[in-house]
């Protein structure tokens, strides 16, 4: 049974901490968090201990560690698990700046470990049976890919100052599935954006409205929206057209319960956030994780992964400062 | 090029007349009808003259009769029609007592003239397409077949007073369809009625909202609702269930635009009336019958499934008035 | 913290047990099964022990039962469990003869113990979603409720024989939620069976495919379709229709995934398990028990609901086997 | 009643000529084409006759004009129907070259005759109804529109070597609708494109696959996306996103049938062909042109409109080949 140590017992944490308590092949050793009380609260309930960062990494019962706490420590708890010999799962994103996630990245090179990055949309049971069918050739050559995300409403201000703006923050995620459905990397990359929900979050420097176009090289293409507020709630859809077909992932909903009345047809509303959206892919990604760690097999989400998507934000802001397409630098 | 003369310049009749001025094979000579005014409107958008009954069969370059009258006089046109030898196409229901039903009938088949019956929904291109798909075997052996057909508000008192009650004037489309698709004559059927909208129409004598049973000697089984007012427009809905799938014809709504919101999201309503919703399957059905009488081959739905459908509002009638199953007399 | 003890190893104890364990107000403190295996397989797994009935109610920490148990054994031990002040958790049905019903509600009526009856839809979230609408008067007074429930398969033939026949096994839960919806006691019913899918089925004395009516004193109606195989899934619908609206809860699908290509546009299927379908539907009827009973508030499905879904089954192949409708006794 | 010269008798001058003679407010006096048979064909089915450019536009009686003649003789016919004082409907584009369309429109406003260019999609009865629900406010204030537009299949290589190109010729419908449902002139635009479906369309210069984005001055954005062939069937939608809600006019299907089976649930396949799929548009269009010219009221969609379309393709294009976004000039 693989133990392992947590960094972060805030939200995100508290997910994958039940995760790893109904995984039969896992258990949480340590949790480890600067605020003591949301560390013990989190241990309590997982049957594990709390412990500081650096007891965590030297227990040789450890085998893993799952890094969720603040972004700006991932790069360097990868560094230091790494040294430890421990193979690690890391949220999202490794670090807001290339240069860090490049020392991380050859840390765990050194060190022969295995990393994983918490892109758990891969995992979401709709986005992956329709990677699946595109892998199967059911709509034959991928030629363009629709991705629509949208938040419910937009967090607070203080967040948004250190998330490293929308694109690396919430963006970051569609890059990855657009590399992932594309079937090629994206060599160029073009973007509109503004404050079009909030003026203060323009006022700190950020958009909250994008829209991206993407290309690779055969020619294939993809959009992506954005948006940090849906009235009408979480809105997380996909499309991607082929030579013989097109498949879309549509919302899920919060039921299948519909009114006919004088108004017209009522369907309910999409799910609303994303930690019930996502339930299932956050379950079957730390599955993934815990597998494969086990059975000494590739994790699924790789350091590399992480550093093309956080490339594709770079290169995305840089677009959108500079209102000209920039080509996306080779791997 | 088929001359045709029309009997009734009414809602009906003006569908009717339309749909022959706009078929390149047949023309109208003559509309006749005891309201003057609507008949001379209607011959006039038409080209059309204004007749007598005796006139218009009388004349020898008509061809066929379109019978869009008041129910009352059906019948009798049907045997003064068959009499002049004219090819016939009469709105449902021939009569509302089975006995003039089978006069007619008798007089038809002396004849030897053609007499196709308006049940229009056979030609509606979903209806046909659900009907075709069944004949292709996409579902298998058919097993049950649920109608739902809702009104979007009652017709006036006065109207229900002489329509022969909701089984005669309502249902009846749903008996042929339910013939129709379950392909195989029920023996046996079985109703429960009340007078739910309005009591008025209770102390008339009548329903207003109907479940039916149907069911077939080898066992195959279809229900039946209807109810004389929708709050959320025409309710026209199909379902047959088979051994090896399921096919729904859903309602054709009003438009296709869906707003989301924070209500949920709202989709158009179902089409309101039904000279909209079957607007198709009317000029499709008056095509047919001027194909049939023009190429002599035999009209899709005859005299025969006429009686038949109100043979089954009768024993239905007499089920709901005696709270008992009540078999078909077989053909 | 509620211990309980739950007869029964199988399937549906399973489900339980699982969802005792995920609730932090209740225990499972002894599992008992005839076949020792799975009870000691079970208990494992939530951490009971495997104990005897006797020993099971003779514990005095014990506050609850669970009775998972094959259908032949409920009475009895609904009866031993109110003997020794237990509250009660009865998979349904309560017994497939009324008469031992009632002894087993006599019981409980004098031990003054809680008897809660396992009509696990009631607690699924998209109808008691729609139900509450209905008490929110969104379609305003109910007239129409249509119940699709088509299993995916039909059950083994030793199972069919031992199972009280179709009514009693499957449409009874049709029955519960009919009455649910309906808002008034049905008085009347009247059905229409027989062995479309497997003729030995038939030869078993039984049907597989069924269409009910129900009617209510105020006439109110109601139709039931079942089928014990559907090609393509679990069907599972429910449509009420009100004088101001109507309500539809459709079926969960396996995916959002869509596939449009030169064959059309392509859905997933239903969700094809019950136990999948209905998981959370199971989670929170447990859920429900453990609150009501550490709670001392009455259980939201009692034992007249188990009795009256029974009596509905009994009249119901009463008027099958008489081929007439047949009234429901006042409770 | 408007007596109409129509020049152009093939195709979409068919459609157009069967609009007007479904329309009680105007005739067709004159049918000019090239090709005399066709001419003559199409004279003979309306009522026309058959006459040359100079006679139709000497001939008096003529009140207006419908152009549906070959792009290239748009503008010409243009300046000569304005100099004879005719109210003009001309088919888009006016012409591929924007001097000759300042030219035409210079004729026009000197003429003061009315000049309406064939949008046909604003008049489609879905998209013209989301368009109402934006102008009522029904989701705030506009941020995002998404349309995507995809053929059934290529036109032939000679057409397409004549189109003008694939924005000139396709995406023009599609910067119109943008323009119009954007509210707000977009001051950008960006272009990936390629030829993915025929290496012979890139051989000849052309696309057959685009992704676009276009802004407004206040941020506003827009997505078009378009692809000469559908595996699928003519794919025209539209999403509009708002600080309120989401519009989404999906596309209008073959029929409303749904087979489920072992396979899932499929739907019928959008309507295959443009003329199908926007013939109410064509009709709508073209009662408003004549609604227009008889109550002297401004027409809907004028030479501007029609100017501003084919400027945004002029910038679309050069954005494409220079891979930078292009300002777009200001009105």
């Amino acid at each position: 049974m693989l133990a392992i140590a947590q960094f972060g017992a805030g939200r995100i944490g508290a997910i994958h901490a039940g995760n790893v308590a109904a995984n039969a092949r896992a258990r949480l050793a340590h949790i480890v968090d600067v605020n003591r009380e949301a560390a013990e609260a989190l241990a309590r309930r997982v049957g594990a201990t709390v412990a500081t960062a650096e007891a965590a990494l030297a227990d040789p019962a450890v085998g893993a560690v799952i890094i969720a706490s603040s972004t700006d420590t991932h790069a360097d708890l990868i560094i230091r698990a790494a040294g430890a010999g421990k193979a690690i799962f890391c949220e999202k994103p490794i670090d807001l700046a290339l240069a860090r996630v490049d020392a991380a990245l050859a840390a765990v090179q050194t060190a022969g470990v295995p990393l994983m990055v918490g892109f758990n949309r891969r995992f979401d049971p709709d986005f992956s049976l329709l990677h699946a069918a595109i892998a199967a050739g059911r709509i034959g050559r991928v030629e363009q890919v629709v991705i629509t995300s949208r938040d419910p409403g937009p967090p607070p201000l203080d967040y948004i100052r250190v998330s490293g703006g929308q694109l690396r923050d919430m963006t970051i995620h569609d890059f990855d599935m657009a590399r992932w459905l594309l079937g090629e990397e994206p060599v160029e990359v073009f973007a509109y954006g503004a404050a079009l929900v909030d003026a203060a979050i323009g006022a700190a420097g950020d958009t909250d409205s994008l829209m991206l176009l993407l290309k690779t090289a055969s020619g294939r293409m993809a959009h992506i929206n954005n948006c940090r507020r849906a009235s009408y709630g979480y809105d997380q859809r996909i499309e991607v057209f082929g030579s013989e077909g097109r498949l879309i992932a549509g919302n899920r909903l919060e039921s299948t319960v519909e009114l006919a009345d004088a108004r017209g047809q009522t369907a309910a509303r999409p799910m609303h956030f994303f930690l019930e959206r996502y339930a299932e892919a956050y379950r079957i990604e730390l599955d993934a994780f815990i597998d494969a760690v086990t059975e000494a097999r590739p994790v699924p989400v790789d350091g590399s992964d992480g550093r093309q998507a956080l490339l594709l934000a770079d290169c995305a802001a840089r677009a959108l400062a500079e209102g000209r397409p920039v080509r996306i630098p080779p791997r």
